[in-house]
């Protein structure tokens, strides 16, 4: 982690001035101290540049210093990781998080963007999946995932691409017969771009595919009825699935376990997000992984850029395989 | 998720005047719109005593509505989620949320409380691991896990109560001879009260245990060579283990894989915390649940508590046993 472009800290004036964190704290807090500390703890203000109250500040440069970062929730292993970079970024450029989630609620996904502006944030990222939603006036705004034109700029993984790269790692660990899996609200574009990545990967490769695509709507059993009308005499029809996302491709590999269909011998099964477990461990399964910390830092430069023209309306960053078990390589 | 409590949001004063929350977020942004709408919007304003811009407002009232929260990091889902439920209550309740990370480096912890003192929040929830932390003098501080000392409310799970409880459900499930294996700092008390409770547990029902306890910085091949300092003739010395974390039982359960060691056949393991798989699936072992929605609550109930008489200086709240497939029941 990068620290020397950022501004500096309480820490930094504390060792220029040469006395304990907490002297500094009471100096700019306005609390009494010795006259000789305060004078010390002045100068290495100084010395410094260092920021007092970005709050008060705020009001008066009409400045805040304060990004808004609006995700559905951080119970999701992936949304929460990616708010870790992003707070990282912005801590490093010496900006605060105000943190929103929205239960993937459109209305609160809008209500929060409006209130934010209200709130006199410098900036907005936000990762909703609510097409219809309105940018704010004042206030620059950066999307996640999700592309609602030319006039918010978006930040995503190359899910095509992600899409493809699955298809093509199926193929490359010998499997002859694929099947694509997604559930997801059909508002959403991006898992549509990981199928037509798959299909494209697919017929460039001349290898047949099946398709189950569901909504969020549609209980797990749908899948688990798929999978039993393609298991004829002991075997399944394919050997390969490609999952929408890592979640899923988890409770895939947990029925066919049940259905004694092995994996990877007998079919093998790549996810997409690149999840890892309790946030730093193993996959969850073989995956195609998302480049969450890259993510985080263009939506910090981009948000916190003042020159529009400097800002891309859509910026996909490449994905990259990762094996987890559920491959042969 | 309650709401009724809550403060009215920018979507009740929209259903309130007939008009779209776009119209409602220009008029209270000062946006021009027209007139009818305006005075629609500023009826209902009004009427439902809607708090307009809480950052202006919290200057002059000298309340902010804002509370920092500090955790180590989002990216531990145990931490995650516990952000996520403090998130939930505190929006309930008409406040936003400052996110603070501090990687568990202890200056890195006591800069972040008194920059939030700085920042004039109304209130700050800490998960820290130092030991020295010092609390702010002007802003109520809430402590997460750590004790340190009266002046400083903690809210904590019952890790005691938590470590016994182990032992007897590990005794119920017929194990008769058992293990306590700990990682982490030797700085925090809270692993100690899983020892200690686990300890109390075991000797009251008269089981023998062995412990294996390290520090942070011990390698985790320690563990594996205490495992296989244990196994005699294809046999562990213990049928039982109790881990100090969820990640840490993850972990063994793998090693004991390698070493055909079967689980919950040969060797049942508990963890603790209550881990989730993607956050809401199957929990990753059987475990001791920390209450961490109810920790939430009781966090932000008690940091805007006003009246100091109120807030009791430790608040251990109940842990359950969960099954998750690493003993027999």
């Amino acid at each position: 982690m990068q620290t020397g472009n950022g501004n500096p800290t309480m820490k930094d004036v504390a060792r220029e001035a040469g006395v304990a964190l907490g002297t500094v704290s009471k100096v700019v807090n306005g609390i009494p101290v010795g006259e000789p500390y305060k004078e010390k703890v002045e100068a290495a203000v100084k010395k410094l540049n260092y920021r007092v109250n970005n709050y008060a500040k705020g009001l008066k440069s009409s400045q805040t210093y304060i990004i808004q970062v609006i995700v559905p929730n951080l119970v999701n292993p992936f949304f929460a990781t990616l708010v870790h970079y992003i707070y990282r970024e912005l801590a490093r450029r010496g900006y605060k998080m105000l943190l929103g989630e929205t239960d993937s609620d459109p209305e609160m996904e809008q209500e929060s963007v409006f209130l934010a502006e209200q709130q006199k944030v410098d900036g907005i990222i936000c990762l909703s999946y609510n097409p219809k939603l309105q940018a704010p006036e004042k206030v620059p705004l950066i999307s996640i995932d999700r592309y609602f034109g030319a006039r918010i700029p978006c930040v995503s993984c190359d899910n095509y691409g992600g899409g493809r790269l699955a298809a093509e790692m199926l193929v490359e660990n010998g499997c002859r017969n694929l099947a694509f899996l997604r559930i997801g609200s059909s508002l959403t574009n991006e898992p549509n771009k990981r199928k037509d990545g798959f299909v494209n990967g697919c017929e460039g490769l001349g290898v047949p595919y099946t398709m189950k695509i569901v909504d969020d709507y549609t209980p797990y059993a749908e899948f688990e009825k798929f999978l039993q009308e393609h298991y004829h005499g002991g075997k399944l029809d394919f050997d390969g699935i490609f999952c929408v996302t890592d979640s899923l491709a988890y409770q895939i590999v947990g029925t066919l376990k049940e259905m004694k269909v092995r994996v990877p011998e007998d079919v093998q099964v790549i996810g997409f997000d690149g999840i890892r477990q309790f946030g730093d461990m193993d996959y969850f399964c073989s995956t195609i992984v998302q480049p969450v910390e890259e993510m985080a830092e263009q939506c910090v430069q981009m948000v916190l850029e003042k020159d529009a023209a400097k800002k891309p309306a859509l910026v996909c960053l490449p994905v990259r395989y990762a094996k987890g078990g559920t491959t042969r390589v």
